[in-house]
Formats: structure tokens, sequence, C-alpha cells
């Protein structure tokens, strides 16, 4: 939000539109049952009560603004950061529209599926701009129904700049952010939270300062929820702005937009955009150093720290909102500098929580997409809902199609020059590859002093969890076992533990060991008679790609291997080694062999073939350890079949 | 089954009743969410699937028949006998169908009404017999229909006695039982399995030995499942009926019906009215010691285990089926010799399964109704269906009518006299209650020299279970602190642990610690206090009669009190604490006080009045300690409470 226009208008609309279900009814029954045990409140709250509590609470939050980017490649970097500045817990975060940009889209760059992607896939409370003018009603409708059916449930009413230098009012269009605060709430009801634009210093092209506050309380009284506020470059700036909108009767959240000086170039270019007037004293100490732009950087990260502690103090602002343009090192050093960066180890379930509304009783997955979580809410997301916490009654859930697969988000976010590299710009043989699954778990770098940070089962480096397993996985991968996903047991541990703790405190969690691998013929053929010996403790599945299924599972019954116990509530058992989701996820696997390795390589070259031999030929293979309060097996198990090998 | 007729016939008839759900389709949808992890693949089959799965086992088993009770105080003995011989491990039992007593009706001692007891409380697998002579089709199509609703699924189909001398075949109406299989079969497909009558010396109508065999075949070709025969006094005698049978294609399975002679009279009865021959060798036996029941019952068992020891000798016979006539000493002494009585100890969950189809998903229960487990199966016996192994989604599962409380299956066993002499024949104040209390944990005698074996609250003397807090429960009651239920916390203990284990072996069970009391008001005063102290840790519910709720409880969710971690399943949590069926159970508990225990007094005598003013003033607690792995704190909340009143 960098210029925004507004003026009194009378447009509205009458008819309603999406149908009876759009008055925010997502209201979960009450139940005596509850499929997903409440662990998390806040993730039921909407919004504005959210921000309500934080503020009763005297708890200051901060929230962070982002542009939708201009590329795919920018796009995955993006999402990167959303993962990454979600961590220090932001409110919410909030996206703007593009109209240049095919804002509506379905382009992974476009600002709704950038918007979707932040609520869907990183789980965090989302605002997406929307501005009107120049668009039909027809179009605005459309797109709000849109962001609705994406799990957007909070709308920034914009105007938006208008095309051209000659601009007129179009008579019954939408002229104003008023305008588009009215048809929401009359086409929508209360279903989103609405937040608009407030100007500190005047909107530039408004006839005066007081006229703007008018036309601001118009905003409010039409249905608005809150304020962010236009960036300015003193407290006092703010802080006279809110006190005379709260003298004309303006009693909603009213949030200062910080923004960190970042460079010179870009300060420039805002200011140009926003006609507002850097003060002397901010020029006198920037235009010395304007080439140097760690000391641009560092002088705007003071800046903003000071003013920010002069708005927390003045015990009127409770939350901060930040222009980031998309950068993330000075505005998480000023949050850090300030306090308000909270990274909170404490996890409400083992894995990231969506936040898009039709996913927030889902409190059980398969544990195969653990380390490819955005896969998983890709591959789910038709899901209409998630009965007993998840694919309910069916006994083949779809998992979406495979050619689904090779979208966006599912795409490795490394660039092939750097998947060479760690994977190798050339294969020699089947070691070659379980060199690559060794030096991704040991950390250490492969032979040509590269170091494997991702694979393609992987989106992420090792979680913390599994290097307390690295001895052994690196043992077993140097020898053809190659691993793509593990756990140790766990037999209780309390629920605040920092490395495998979830869930509220005062509760303890639980784990069965888990190890998946693929792995040769030969050594499957091994392991099966190794597994006799185990066979009442230890349940696998083993697969190969064309879905040959060896299984001493009785029956399609998942089975739990990560639970937890708390204070007051059910048995939580938020990850199962699911039979049937197996058998989805092994196609996924086997494809990504292909798919994110072999094509790295020339058709027909001989790295190439190696992949599509191990592709056609490895087996995936899971194993659970049942008993959990033991020593994990496991490991034995591979012990005792490299030992019948030799 | 004494006596019984057959003949050819030709009805048939053509409509089907009970509309399209007639075909027996209760298969459970396959589903890899499934609510209930199968802990017991039998509770799924039907009877003739069992019998199967034990005969190619080569596992012996057997069964038993009873008749309907005449009395309300006969039925009560009945079903703890049911109870009691269930414990050995019958593959059914059968109910005889009495003519005479109202067979179909909605009494207490009705054939249909006892074989529902029977499935619905026992949990036993249960043939009800139906007689087809002198009935109407819609009659006998009512009890069918019946049956079925009540969770009835097997079949014994009979002719009956003919009314009269002169009995003459009627035309289109029900003359034989192969009419009666044929119309089962017509009108409810495969719904029941159906079992018929053999008579290995011919039945006593019949023209011929050979053309008993020929109707006999008509019967199973009708559709009859499997035979039961007529008793007999030698081996040989069901070994050539079997041999006879099987030569001309009767291949479903024939069970022997084994009668041990428990007295003179019942065996000159049973002859008379089987029409049956008792030979030689057994009357010169007998005629000597006819007035020595004893020395009868002991030859009878002795002949009856050497019989039976012939026939599973033989290689044919796989099952027994015995004529209890009621009674269980020689039956079972008979089961127990021949090492086909079978105690065992393992659980499918904490509390005993119905056998009801409608319950086969059940898998969770509240604690309340722990010790008075046929209340709640009676106060749930409306509820359509168990979804998420429960009551689903209402948030008030209807606990069926207080008024309903006081019919039969709730009231208590014991006759008033012997609940004076346990409980008081005279109460002098609130101490001699506590004293009725502490009589019952500790098992000793109280004043008058009398065991106190239950309470209202508990149909059984104490569980094992409690035996592990006798201590603590004894020390707790003297002072006022009057336990209903409790269980001790466990954490991890194998599922085949012979006290708290459950389940299928490999697993681990685990409990919350539980206690349930009721209180004065001074107590619950003191207690809140010192529960302030464990507000992290203690879950409390209290309640009094007039529905006055103190908790800590945040919200209507039910805490998982009793769960246990199988391998390769979903966890089991059988037991809650669920705060909505609370106020259910509070009802029926501070019921009991007056129906069972007050009204054991004269109105307005002082005892009376003690129970009265008990019940109006009392509160009902319940206390969770939710850290299982530590020691449980309950005892020390209450040690508090008492040296804070001190």
């Amino acid at each position: 939000m960098v210029n925004e226009t507004q003026h009194t208008c009378s447009a509205s609309s009458s008819s309603k539109s999406d149908g009876g279900s759009s008055s925010g009814s997502e209201s979960s029954k009450d139940s005596s049952r509850c499929s997903t045990p409440v662990l998390d409140a806040d993730r039921h709250e909407r919004l504005r009560e959210k921000m309500r509590r934080r503020q009763d609470s005297g708890d200051k939050w901060f929230s962070l603004e982002f542009f939708p980017p201009r590329t795919a490649n920018a796009a995955v970097n993006l999402i990167s950061r959303f993962d990454r500045m979600g961590a220090g817990g932001p409110l919410f975060i909030d996206v703007t529209w593009h109209p240049a940009g095919d804002p509506g889209s379905d382009k992974e760059t476009s600002s709704m599926i950038i918007a979707n992607t932040a609520v869907s896939y990183c789980g965090l409370e989302t605002i997406l701009h929307m501005t009107c003018c120049n668009q039909t009603k027809d179009d605005i409708t459309g797109h709000l129904q849109k962001a609705k059916r994406l799990g957007l449930k909070n709308i920034m009413a914009l105007r938006g700049d208008p095309a051209g230098e000659e601009w007129e009012e179009e008579k019954d269009g939408f002229n104003y952010a008023v305008d588009l605060v009215k048809h929401i709430r009359n086409e929508f009801d209360d279903y989103f939270d609405i937040c608009v634009a407030g100007y500190p210093k005047g909107h530039p092209e408004a006839e005066s300062y007081e006229a703007d506050l008018r036309h601001l309380k118009e905003k409010v009284f039409a249905g608005a929820d809150f304020i962010i506020t236009q960036l300015f470059f003193r407290s006092e700036t703010f802080l006279k702005f809110m006190k005379d909108c709260q003298a004309i009767g303006i009693t909603c959240p009213i949030i200062p937009g910080i923004f960190p000086i970042q460079g010179y170039h870009s300060l420039r270019q805002l200011v140009k955009l926003s006609k507002l007037e850097v003060p002397q004293e901010i020029k006198d100490v920037i235009e010395p150093i304007k080439d140097n732009d760690a000391a641009i950087r560092n002088y705007g990260v003071e800046l903003a720290v000071s003013m920010c502690r002069e708005l927390l103090d003045s015990g009127m602002v409770h939350g901060l909102h930040f222009y980031t343009l998309n950068r993330e090192v000075a505005t998480t050093e000023v949050l850090k500098r300030l306090g308000i960066w909270k990274e909170d180890p404490r996890r409400p379930l083992p894995w990231a929580v969506s936040a898009h509304p039709k996913r927030r009783v889902e409190d059980v997955r398969p544990i195969f997409w653990a380390s490819r979580p955005k896969s998983y809410i890709y591959r789910t997301q038709e899901w209409d809902d998630f009965p007993n916490g998840r694919w309910g009654n069916s006994s083949s859930p779809a998992f979406g199609e495979l050619k689904d697969y090779y979208l966006f988000y599912l795409k490795s976010k490394s660039p092939r020059e750097e998947l060479l590299k760690m994977w190798g710009e050339e294969l020699t043989g089947e070691e070659s590859v379980f060199e690559v699954f060794t030096c991704y778990i040991t950390g250490e770098p492969n032979k040509n002093g590269y170091k494997v940070t991702c694979m393609p089962w992987n989106d992420d480096p090792l979680a913390t969890e599994t290097n307390l397993l690295k001895e052994q996985l690196e043992k077993v991968n140097r020898r053809g076992i190659l691993t793509i996903n593990s756990q140790p047991n766990i037999n209780g541990k309390p629920s605040t533990d920092p490395i495998v703790g979830w869930g509220p405190s005062g509760g303890y969690v639980f784990q069965k060991a888990y190890l998946e691998f693929f792995t040769s013929s030969e050594i499957v053929t091994a392991l099966l008679k190794v597994l006799k010996k185990y066979e009442l403790r230890v349940n696998y599945h083993i697969v190969n790609v064309k879905g040959q299924n060896i299984t001493n599972a009785p029956d399609l019954q998942p089975n739990a291997v990560t639970w937890g116990i708390f204070p007051g509530r059910e048995i939580i058992q938020p990850t199962v080694v699911d039979p049937v989701s197996f058998l989805s996820w092994k196609d996924e696997a086997f494809a990504l062999w292909i798919e994110q390795w072999a094509k790295l390589y020339e058709e027909e070259s001989p790295s190439r073939m190696i992949i599509q031999y191990i592709h056609d030929n490895y087996y995936l293979v899971n194993l659970v350890d049942n008993d959990f309060p033991l020593e994990n097996c496991l490991w034995q198990v591979v012990d005792d079949t490299f030992e019948l090998l030799n």
C-alpha cells in the first residue's frame, strides 16, 4: 500500500452473491466428541478477534507486508521467506494486489495464489489486498468468491491507482475504497475481516487532512474492522493521527505502517510513489552515505527501532505493520531489537498446521509426506472436509492426480546447476547415488566439495530430530539403504521437549520408531528373511514402482506412530502409517527419482540410466517398530540384513 | 428343544418384509480410518463363520441351551448365570421359545427379551428358538423383525408342539420347521443364521428313521446353516446318525446335543417329553440311587464326560451343545473335565463388549457407568449408531429417561432383606453410611456380622483392579469421602497384564488415575481450596443433585483416562471422562440413593431421612490426575483436604 486515493461515494450493490453460506458460518459443531481436541484456540479465531485478544492481554505484535513476485523462481524464494519470517510469529502477513500482474489469476505469481500459498502451505493468517477502481462489480465479486474458496478470510479494501492521468469517477462504478468495503459487506455479510488504509499525513489527493479523516471514518462505518496506515517518518505524525481519528469517533484498531529504510533508491522510489516528504534530518544523514547500502540499512534499522519504541511506549500502539519490500534482514533486525520477534519452539502438532479454514479440523496426516508437507496439502486441497480429522470414510482417498504433481509448489527450490553440484554432474554407478544420500545425512561436502542440502524427497535440510539418528543413518545409506524418512522412538517425553515436543504443556508425547528407504531387490530379499524374526514387533510395507506390495499388516488399518496425551483431552495421534495413502505416496516417491533427478541429465546418458535403473528396480520400504518402550530394533533389523548378505 | 415334529411340506411365502435392508448388509465400510481398530475379528463374524473357523483350526467348542425363566427374580438369576457361564467361552447360547409364556413379548421373562439380554448386556452370541405351528405368517414375520431389531442374528427354526391331540395340517399354514426355514429365507434373505433340529433316533412322529433323515435334508436345503441334535444316550447313536446324514448329502455342521443327567425327576420328565428310551444300563445305575441327587449328578457328569470324549475323539465332532436345564454345576463340571471350559483373562476392551450388531463399532464409553454396564447399555439402546465409536456429533447424547431407570435390568439383584443386612437395618447418622462404604471396600463384615458385597452404584463385588487402591480407599471412606468408582494410574503395562491388561498381545495399556465419590459440602469447600494447588494437573467435576456444577475443565471435551497402543493399529481409548454424559450419570447416581437405599426404610423414618439428607446435600465429585507417569496425586489431594479441615 503505497498510494491510495479515497473520496466519499454512494455506490453500493444489492444482490447477494455466493449463496446462503456467505455469512462466515464456519463455526464447528459443539460436540462431546471433538475430532480435533482443541490444541490451539487461536486457530479458530478470526483476525479481528486475535487482534482484540492481543490488545486486551497487552501482548505486542507485528505483521508483515509483501508484494507478489514477478517470476516463478522469485515466488519459490518468497515462499521460503514466508516460512522463515513466519517463524518469528507475525499476527498476519498481507499480500498486495498488482493490477498489472493479473492479480486474481491462477498464475503462481498472482496476488491471489501467493496469498493462498501463505495461508494453505505456510499456515499464516493472511490479508489479501484488493483494489476496485477500473473493475466491474462482477470482476470484484468473482475475485472475492475465489479468495473465499481459497481459504482467505481477510481483505484489505483499496481504491487502487486509476489508469491514466485524467481519471474520472464512474457512475455506479467502484470509485473509492469505501465502495469496495460496502460491496464486500453487501455480498459476503460478515465473512471477511476488512482492513482499510489510513493516511497519517492525509491522502495526497484529499482536499484536506480533515476531509481525509472523514473519508476514513466513512470506510470504517461502512464495515471495516481495522486500519493500517501509510508509512510515516516520525512517531508524532502517527500519534497525532490516531488521536484525531479517535476524536471523530473512529474506535477500531489503527496499526502504524513501519518502513525501515533499506536503501537509497528504494526510499526515493517509495517517496515518489507515496508523495510523502522525507524529513530534512533524515535526508541529511542519508545523502552522504547513499552509495553505502549497509550503512543506510543500519541507519534505517536504528531509525525504525527508535520510532517503534516511541510508538509502543506511548501505550496507544499494540501492533506494528512492516513494509518489508519482500526483504528479510532489516525488518527481522528491527523486530528482534524490539523484542517482539518471538520464535516459539512449541508446536500445536508435530507438523505445521495449515491456516486454511477447511483444514482447521485436520489433525492426522500420513507420515510419508512429513518432509514434503506442501505436496501433501496440494494433493489434498480438493478434499471437502476432514471428518475424523482427515479423510473420512473412503477407502481410497483421492490424493490428486500425479499429473498435478509437477506443478509449481511441488518442484525443487534449487536451480538445475545447484542440484547437479549437489547430486553429481556425472554418476558412475549406484554407489555414487549412495554417496549423495550419505552426504545429505552427514552434512559433509561431497567429493566435489559441495554440501547436499536437499533431496528430491525432502524440501528442507535434515530435521533436528533426524539428527538423533545420524550415525546409524550414515552407516546404512553408505551400504545402499537409501533413507528418505525416519523418526526415533519416544516413550513419553514432556510435550515441552524442545526437539520432539508438541501440543500444550503438561502433556506427554510418544513415537514409534519409523524408517523409510529405497533399496535394491537383493537387500529386500535378505530383509524379508530377517523380518520373519521380528514378525510380531515390526510392521512393514515393501513396494516397487509397479505396485508389487509385500506387507505383514493384517488389514487396511493405519498404524499410529506419533501420539500425545494431554491434560483434560482425548488422545491426539497426528501421524500415522496409512497403508492406503502409502500407495499414493509410492507413486510420488518413485516419480521424484525421474522428475527431479534423472531429468537433470541428458537422455540416454549413463547418469540418467543409473537413476532410471534405480527407479525401475528398487523397492520403497517402510518399517515401524511397534515396541516403542524398548530400544529401537530397526537398526538391528538392518544390521541383521547386511550380515545375512555377507 | 425337547420335542419337535417335522414333515415334508410345500408352504412358502412370496412377499418380502422388512424392506430392502433385510439382506444382512451390516458389513462395515472399508476404511483407512477405522473408528474401531479391529481388536477382535470374532466380533464381526457371523455364527456360521465362527463355527467354520473353529472347525478349520481344530479348536473344540461348546454351546449352552437355556429356557426362559418364569419370574422376574428368576430372570435376574438367569442373567447372572449367563455372565458366569459366558466366562467359560461358549461359542453361543440359545434360548428356547415357550409358546405358553408369550415368547415374543416385551416381558422381562419372554424368550425374546431374555435372548436380547444375552446379546446386548452379556455380550453372548445367541440363538433364539422360534416355533411356527399354530401361528400366522404375520405373527412370525413380526417376531423375526423384532428379533432383528433387538440385535438377534440367529434363529433355531422349529415346528413346536401342535395344540391338542387331533392336530391336522393347516393349508398354507406353517406346519413344519421347513416352512419356517423357507419363510425366514424368503423374508429376510441371508440376514439370519438358521439352525434346525436333528433327531439321532429319528423323530418319534416320523414314519421312519430314513424318512426323518429326508425331512432333515429338506430343512437344510431350504436354507438351514447347521443342525443341533436332540439328546441321546450313547455316542454311537450320534456317530451313526452323522454318517447317515453325510451319506444323503447333508454337509453342514451337525452339533450333538448333550444332556448331563442332573436328577431323577428331570430325567424322567425329559424322557417322557422326548419319547426317548433310557438305555437299560443307565436305568440300572440310576434306580438304586434315585433319591440321592448328588450321586445322580456325579453319575450324570461321568456319563456325559465319557460320551463327549468319545464324540470328540471320533474326529467327527468339533462342538458340543449342552442342555443345561438352566443349571450351572453339572455342565460346568463336564466342560472343565473335558478341558474346553476356557476362561480367557484377556479382554478385547477394558469393558465387556456387547454382542448387539449395532454396537459392534462401539469403542468408547464414559467411565461413570463402569460398575453399572447394563444400565449404560440399557440407557443407550435407542442410539441408532455409534459414529466415532460412540455417540457422534450431538452435544447432548440422550441417555434415556430417568423413568426408564427403574426398569428391570437396572434394579438390584439382592432382595430387600439382604440389602438391609448389608446396608443397615437402622442408620444412626451419616457415619453409619460411611461405615457401609468402608465395609464394602475392606470386605470385612459390618457390625452385625454381614459382608457388604454390593452397593447401589456397583453391580458386583469390588474389581480386582480396585484392590490395588484398597488401603487408601478404606481410609477416605471412613472419613466421609464415599467412593463409588476409581482406577489407579498405569504407565504402559503390557496388554497381557492379568489385572489391568486388555486388547491384543504386544501392546501397552495406560490409565490416568480416577476417583469418584460423594461427599459433604464442607469437604467440597476444603477440597476446592486444595485443588487450586493442583490446577494444572487435576481435572475435576463437582456437582450436586440440583445440577450446580463446578469444574476446571475448559470446555466440553472428554478426557481420555484409559488407552492402549497396539502393533499396527491406531490408538484405542475405550474410557473417557465425558463432561456431557457426567450430568446424565449424576441424575442416575443421586437417584440410586433414594431408589435403592432410602426406600428400604419406612417413610419419615430416621434411616430414610439420613439417606435423603445425603441425597439432597452431598456433592458428586470426580477427579482425574492427568500426570499418569508420576505417582497418583489424588490421595495427596484428599489428605490435604482433610488436613485443611482439621
